[in-house]
């Protein structure tokens, strides 16, 4: 029998990167990283290291010099060198240092990278250093420099004023020892697993909530539309987002909770499809991120990717609207340069038909059949521990749900008791 | 002999547009657009259909419809049918409307396009209205959302929240009887001229500012560096523009005035230069806008783009400091998508040298020897009488800018003293 050769989508660039020293360089490589001026990371640097080192920003080799930056900002997409053509690159991937860093690194090649308790992480070599112009970022990065933006408040505003980029050469691979580290796949894991289930087309689910029925509707639409295709064995990659969310999205375990219950509840076939979780923080930053979402998962084997309604959007910081055309991000997602290789799939839209008491696509014609549940109206029920129709969510799925609003509520009360004033 | 077979680069799209009705096509196009709903457009509107009619854009064929909107903003290109491959568009070319208007035009396929007197001045066709999000259109084009930038004062605080596409068919060509007309020559005039000149290469100098005598040696050194490489008739294509320019810039009239002069007096070679106006408005984006300014200097026919340091630039409205970093002009111009085929000039750098009391080339080494006289103190030289020192500008050139500067600030003193409390 002849090796298995793998038939899935190849990487940008044309080979997927792989930045973690091999187990007999370590010791060396942490002996020369003693050595080195020292530039401490923040828990969003990691996350974005642990991105470069396993490939899923393919061809990037490190976090961004200023041609690449550029490129980047302005075009969405980098140039590969000799005539290679373009690949997607919409998020910017900068470390940022501050005045003193600049200061102690000086005319360094190569500095050690250590983590927020001070451990060394990895080298980044040839180094340089250009200013970080945070408001010309924010303003071609999100569309807006209104105040309020989460990956902005948490990861830019208190950055420092200079970028540092280079050749990122990591340690070790990076774990986050929090129990859900067996579902960070590597591109290349995830490209094996699919490979030895035979996978003839992969479609990806990139998401950041709970699985509910419409979810799982569309996904198995979607397999049975590939099997119409002529594709004999599609297999799905469930990708929820495991690195920065925003303050009230649902946390990452408790996400992974719910996912797994999905599967236990035969919601989604676990034959087809694999759970695990991408790395990469969240920017909301709407129709430049799922470029980013998207472009990652080709890196990972996907040749498919279900876009939603206004991916990666959110509300407005400052007024009563939605921060983006809820429509601009499948737009531009299938116009971006770099992505013609990926086949676009447009979410259809699902809501609760109260006829058929289940999930099922909108019928705008018996528009009045069918009921819309946010996640806000989602969150309401779990809070109030009303339950949501029949067919809404799997009853496993729910009740995770449920018991972390509750845990969640019994925190809020008791932060509330301990800020009131004392009574005398 | 054979016909004259152009040697130019080709324009965007393989085609130069051309929308300006064939005269005999004009009466009856008139009659369909008088009972047409009606779009008043401002100065800057009649600009950009000016721009538009005579293919300066190549290949858009009228104001932009969403998906060419969406490209530019995210992507500063646009992808061509068919897989043609993809040609740089880095402003958006867009017609706002207001509520009445949209309102008034409902679901016309065509509207009337009126200049600011109501005159009648085109069709647009096929249209197609989406929303005008101002914040997400500034920010992505300037990099910034801070108040004060000129064109945004200008052309879209006031304007309307939709925007309208379509194709474009002017009337007849766009004139401004202001006396200058007969340098508004179109791309195909321009090219026209090129070819009966026999040029073998064009190499375009954008401008918005007086010549002084380091443009010439920078003008004059490129031809030379050309004829070095082998070209056997470079043609220099002196390029003011003619739209928009905000208040403190010198008015067109003047600067047309004072460029005459500089061929007059022989710092350039009338033989081997092409004095014309590129009749764009000016956004003063910097690395966004020098795109779109080298970008239709191709259309024109131009082979050759001079990029000096911060093109487009200007200060930052709200902060002490440039708004762009001046390098990343010419460095986003290399990088941009659709203009590999452009070769950029890097501007080198000119300054007074007191030794040889001329213009020259800045050299580092005696840096202590140069001079650098800025717009600001040229300015403060014209206003308050004072000489530059010889040989930075030629003598006729500068005369017209004293008299500018001199009339301005008679209009000045008058407008003060009209403001002035009147004494009792």
């Amino acid at each position: 029998m002849s090796a298995i050769r793998s038939s899935l989508i190849e990487p940008d660039g044309g080979a997927l990167v792989n930045l973690v020293a091999a187990p007999d360089r370590r010791a060396a490589l942490r002996a020369e990283a003693e050595a080195l001026p020292r530039v401490r990371l923040n828990a969003v640097d990691v996350e974005w290291a642990h991105v470069l080192a396993e490939g899923w920003a393919s061809p990037l080799r490190g976090f961004m010099r200023e041609h690449e930056y550029l490129q980047c900002i302005h075009f969405n997409s980098l140039r590969l060198p000799d005539g290679g053509g373009i690949v997607n690159m919409s998020l910017p991937i900068v470390l940022a240092i501050d005045d003193a860093d600049k200061d102690r690194i000086v005319a360094a090649p190569d500095v050690a990278l250590a983590g927020p308790d001070g451990e060394l992480l990895a080298i980044l070599r040839s180094v340089e250093i250009y200013p970080h112009n945070k408001e010309e970022r924010i303003a071609r990065t999100w569309g807006t420099t209104a105040p309020g933006l989460p990956y902005v408040d948490e990861a830019i505003t208190s950055a420092g004023n200079w970028l540092i980029g280079g050749d990122l050469e990591v340690l070790q691979p990076i774990k986050y020892n929090d129990g859900l580290d067996h579902y960070r796949l590597s591109p290349q894991q995830l490209r094996d697993e699919f490979d030895k289930r035979g996978a003839d087309a992969v479609f990806a689910f990139q998401l950041r909530n709970p699985v509910h029925n419409g979810h799982a509707l569309l996904m198995n639409d979607t397999r049975r539309r590939l099997l119409e295709m002529g594709f004999k064995n599609p297999i799905l990659l469930l990708h929820p987002l495991g690195g920065f969310t925003k303050a009230d999205d649902v946390p990452l375990p408790v996400r992974m909770e719910q996912h797994s219950k999905v599967l236990e509840d035969g919601v989604l076939d676990p034959e087809t499809t694999i759970v695990s979780i991408f790395p990469s923080p969240m920017h909301y930053a709407g129709p430049t991120e799922v470029q980013w979402h998207a472009k990652a998962r080709i890196n990972a084997g996907a040749n498919f990717y279900i876009v939603g309604r206004d991916p990666a959007g959110m509300g407005h910081p400052t007024e009563k609207r939605d921060l983006y055309n809820p429509d601009h991000g499948k737009k531009v997602l299938s116009m971006a340069p770099g992505l013609e290789k990926l086949n676009i799939l447009p979410f259809k839209v699902a809501a609760y038909d109260m006829v058929a008491k289940k999930m099922a696509f909108f019928e705008p014609s018996r528009s009045k059949d069918f009921l819309f549940i946010s996640g806000t109206k989602m969150r309401t029920f779990a809070k109030t521990g009303e339950n949501p129709p029949d067919g809404f969510m799997c009853p496993g799925g729910w009740k995770v749900l449920v018991d972390y609003y509750n845990s969640l509520q019994t925190e809020e009360a008791a932060a509330a008791a301990a800020a009131a004033p004392a009574t005398v």
